[in-house]
């Protein structure tokens, strides 16, 4: 155990009424929701890079953050380590999610880094061992080293595209060897700073091939969990092929990929995608594309992606009912993909916001499992198309035989009411 | 010819010194580019709707023109057809486009309707062959009357649904017989203003069965020309299912009607969707659906779908890049579906604001000309990516074979620059 | 008692368990928060236009409701009072807001329209004393004809200037003989379409003196309520002068009247400008000018105004936590200028809409207060600044002082957590 | 003369024609434009932060250029002022302007970076006697290190209050001593994160306290220069108290500072503020308070502030048109604080992408000067207010003395032309 956190016991459910800061007032992993433990429908996990790697640095300020194990080491990366698998135990959270670089230090070339990564591997696998912690993903991160400063896979230079080959490889590995549950691509430099230097064209192709290998090497090694592409419209780039649920959809269809891959779907982006989450969410569940989400909220009103912890039960009670009337998650989980505010300097800041991210989530799972049980919502969404019960018929027929109709019954339409305030107000009996 | 432009004589091509407002200084249409005269490149199209069906409101204001036309007779219909082939034969437009309900009065049956439309395209008919004047396309207005404030071919009654395809199939006749060389659809309430009481996978699909019906019956008929979907993200739904160019294509596919239906690109709709307009047009010929274009922008900062007249050459010109680089239209074309201002109230206002606009996409066409035979942006970008070249193995193998290939020879590839800002300073040679 | 809404009664509080959907579940005028009662603290008011002019449309799309009042005669209008006075009743709200349009048929004279306001105002004057019901403001609609298409007191014709003046006469008449608390400007079409054509300097001083003259004629007629500016950015201008709540503060420090005229700052506006609710309302109270609220939400994602009623609760208790951290209202109170979304057709939809919306500002008001009476938020933020408290002396010196204070006693300040996450946990007690 | 940019000789004018990518195509310093030769007009700065200090990264990824002065000695600092000097030589950039954070190494106490910027200035005097380049402005870069991230002079702490005016004091000395025109103050971190933590009242009368105290230095030590503001709404903070030029006049104002103090304008800013960038340059000259400006472009797609180098010629074209109509620069030019794509690594891309900004600039002022020649635009804005010749009075009167005039001479003002897309036809006469 780290001293990083001094004392602190692990964290426990209290009740709304506590206010002790380190308690759940809400989450209490064992209570039963619709016939399932909270735990195992939220299936929370926590982050490495934003919680453990990342510095609080902006693009107009520096390194906020003064953790003892920054450095480049391995002896700073197993500290890392034993840091932050003494947070999941306090916080409970039963899965984990990383990148490479998170976990190991940069060797000075491709294969030291790749041993680098196995040293680590095999430590993390005894700490989940220890710990009972299990992984909900691993991912690699191509896009902050210069090297992927123009894609990766969908890089001009071949050999960029060879060197995200063989990065994805060893993070398939060390996914399966950890036990993960899913692999995650996020594209961040999968997209263009100027069409005028790109070739659009060429680029989609090669993401294509390059997601059919990763698809291939899953069922030649084995792996059994699920491939999930995280959709983002811009940021870092000025344009991002994973635009968003409905433009990976089509991608996973122009490759022949659908049955393959699935999305991860974050809050923030899809805000910035112009979408609401639970819009995104409800897509990839029509689509049968949904797989896990990073519950992270964006600043409405910023322009970036803020990666906040979740904070209002309305909006996260919406996500969870879309994915709870698709049937709740299978391999995917709730991800906190989240930065602390770079201000918030404390390590007991990492334990609050963690805490409150949870308890916002737990309270929004049992809103939308009581929506759903009540039932009105539904009844009413069901009501409204049940017009069609007896006219399918006019799906399997023609413009020409429909104007007959029309023209022959004199068929008028009359608009009813859509009660989007009435619904809204059901919402509001449950959050 | 009606009294309504007095008379304005047909506007003449000047040259670029002339400050005679009511002359083209760039627009000469037998002026040869790239081998084709700028008209049979250009193919300008004027719209009936903003020019001679809108009255000039906005949310907060009502009508600000004062047209002889407006009210909802048949001699009212007849005037405003006599005033708009006047307009066309003055710009000289080669094409118009039109919705049904801006041609006809509305009947108090749908059949009265469909009579009133086949009136008045026997009157279109006859003009276009005085006046030399063709159908760039039609389209059905689905979304201006209440009947269809719930959506058409997405509404939760099955009625309104027959009632559309039945007004599709009055439109396609009508496009059918004054030989339109396509066939919009824009779904403005094709979407959903909340989630809360929408099932979006019956709405999905049945918005699919529509399209396949769409097909089916142009081919029972016999036209010739394309089916287009006109991209929009929002607006007047909170959420449209058309939203891009990217979310069509995966919608085309999951319809099997890739190869049948093609996209109009809106630069408004573009941008409304967070992409440049060249962006959507380039993405659209990588994805083999590039149709026509609806060339009004939209303001930058108005978060409303402001469709004004295009005034800036620099953009233009990309956007003809693009077009051009895909191999220029087909049965597409420049349509500019642009309202003016609701202060621009005089008639002189309607030729110049089209003038204006038909001088700033043959500034644009002509630099996008240039661009291309100079051959120094497609020179850089071969460059870029000519690295492929001897390495398209990579593309052919796995993700383990590439890994060893990394560590064997030691791959480290090494970033070059993008130079985005020498490729913009070419641009700017140009525009 | 008018027969639209049937045989409704008026709304109750049945409490949080009710699941009647014309009851209230957390609205009580009666319950006592802070040593006040709710009706006082909340003070709410409907808005007559939106309510009972509006007819439905939006830029695509023309009327979906069918009002029995919908028409141009003094009967209609009556009616309209009629039933609007009996939703007044029904709801319990204290207030109503008014323009001259929403109330009076136009005439065909600014004598006839003066006189047809006159006797509705009459008419108003014996409803507010038959029901109850009381103004809390009038303002006059100088942006839906086509005359204030280019301004009202900004325009370039001075005849349009001259009757705005002249209309503001006659509301602030109406509103004085109805007792209205407050008068309030929109200046929607105070701004521009473009710079072009547009004179900056002339047109703010323009509105300086105007604003001057409406302060003159209030003292000047005994009127004792508050002059409200209501700030927005834009829309239907591309630019408008009121912008936002810092804004208007400059404007009134420029033309002398910071302590004569104060803001009603509305949701929906404070959004398209790039603000929070909650910043708009604690600037104006940190500036002293804040006045009274449009409680009406915009959706964050649609770059237009959509007027919806408010459903989220954590967002209007942080807006009443400001408003009570400023001392609560004086003059203003809480109006609903919210639209129905134009697919709720149904009479009921209207109640519901206001009890949905009541029944949230109750429950942010109550948690409002909760926090403020916890007083963990306010301590956290006096510690936060209480290094102050013997450091006064730096606001009374100078730099090149403070400069030799620093090198001499080797200040290096060290930051410490603000504590973001900490805070939002807190506020998520009481929403 | 520094190594970094090889044998590249002084950038000439070669006239439009060229095709020289280090060639000036347009920027010709020594053509006169309305009577004032283009270098005195233009007044162009390089900035040294972007150019010099920054290191390409972004929130994903780090580093991307690789320089040789990168490294925090006062050798390193001193190749960068080689370097640099050599590149404002080698563009004929008449002028530049830096932070005191780019131009010396962080000491381990305030004294000792103190010395060393104290040590880098005189370096800088040499040079700059030495090259004939000249500093446009001085300022403090207060908000990348740790110690500004809560804010500079409206931090919660004094100590970093003092920290502020102690650093604010040196940069004013160092920007005396260069002889720069003007002082600008950006306040990044001026603003907060979260309101629940902030003291809004406080921190503004702090910022206007430390204001006065800039002004008053100013005068004690006969600084001559302009202070400047820079407004910018977001980013890094959530809200930035510069919000835009209203909210900077209205601020002003508040603490007496409207004759002292005024702006420094940046698009970019202007743009993420909800402005165009010509009308923030216009409303400052308005309000009296125009300085300079930033002429770096955002993309008006990216929610970020992208400080893009300049490349529409029609949009520089109206900002310089309304800084000819205020009279030009006095103290002002126009810098550069535009980054190089983090792409683009060459030395070369330095010099081309200012090449490209200085021409694209001055295409748009001799763009803006023949509109202004020309007259026609400023003869449509005086005809269209021409009305108010005669009718001032209107101005000395009183609502009721107002209405009685409209009653009487039954007013009633008719709508006339705005002439939007003619005026904007003549603009792109010139563009
Ligand atoms: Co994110
Ligand atoms: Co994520
Ligand atoms: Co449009
Ligand atoms: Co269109
Ligand atoms: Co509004
Ligand atoms: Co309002
Ligand atoms: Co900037
Ligand atoms: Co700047």
């Amino acid at each position: 155990m780290s001293a990083f956190f001094g004392d602190i016991a692990p964290i426990q459910y209290e009740g709304p009424d506590s206010d002790n800061p380190l308690a759940f007032r809400h989450y209490n992993p064992d209570e039963v929701v619709m016939g399932k433990r909270m735990e195992d429908h939220l299936r929370f996990a926590v982050c490495y890079w934003h919680n453990f790697a990342w510095e609080g640095g902006d693009p107009f300020g520096g390194r906020t953050f003064d953790r003892p194990w920054f450095g480049g080491t391995m002896e700073d990366a197993r500290l890392k380590a034993d840091v932050a698998f003494d947070m999941f135990r306090i916080l409970g959270a039963p899965y984990y999610c990383f990148h490479d670089v998170d976990m190991r230090p940069e060797g000075d070339s491709f294969a030291q880094s790749t041993r680098n990564l196995e040293a680590m591997v095999d430590l993390f696998a005894q700490k989940q061992a220890e710990t009972g912690r299990k992984l909900l993903w691993g991912t690699a991160n191509m896009f902050s080293d210069r090297r992927w400063m123009s894609g990766a896979a969908t890089n001009p230079d071949p050999h960029v595209f060879a060197y995200a080959a063989a990065t994805v490889k060893t993070c398939m590995d060390a996914t399966l060897k950890l036990g993960g549950e899913n692999y995650v691509l996020w594209g961040g430099r999968e997209g263009y700073e100027t069409l005028l230097n790109t070739d659009l064209s060429q680029e989609l192709d090669h993401m294509g091939r390059f997601l059919n290998m990763v698809v291939e090497y899953k069922h030649k090694i084995g792996f059994e969990g699920m491939i999930l592409i995280e959709p983002k419209p811009q940021e870092p780039s000025k344009h991002q092929y994973d635009y968003d649920v409905a433009t990976v959809y089509g991608f996973l269809k122009r490759y022949g990929l659908e049955d393959e891959v699935r999305v991860n779907i974050e809050q923030g982006h899809a805000i910035l995608a112009g979408h609401s989450f639970e819009h995104e969410i409800a897509l990839a569940n029509a689509l049968g594309i949904f797989g896990s989400i990073d519950m992270n909220r964006n600043d409405y009103q910023s322009g970036w992606d803020t990666d906040q912890f979740p904070n209002n039960v309305p909006e996260v009670a919406l996500a969870y009912y879309e994915i709870l009337r698709g049937g709740g998650f299978t391999t995917g989980g709730t991800n906190f993909d989240a930065k602390l505010r770079r201000q918030s300097l404390d390590p007991e800041d990492l334990l609050i916001a963690h805490i409150g991210g949870m308890d916002v989530c737990a309270r929004g799972l049992k809103a939308a499992a009581a929506m759903l049980e009540d039932g009105k919502l539904e009844d009413a969404r069901r009501a409204r198309y049940a017009g069609w019960d007896g006219e399918q018929g006019l799906l399997d027929t023609s413009l020409d035989a429909i104007f007959e109709r029309v023209v022959s019954e004199g068929i008028d339409p009359q608009p009813r009411s859509g009660r989007q305030e009435a619904l809204e107000n059901i919402v509001n009996r449950y959050v």
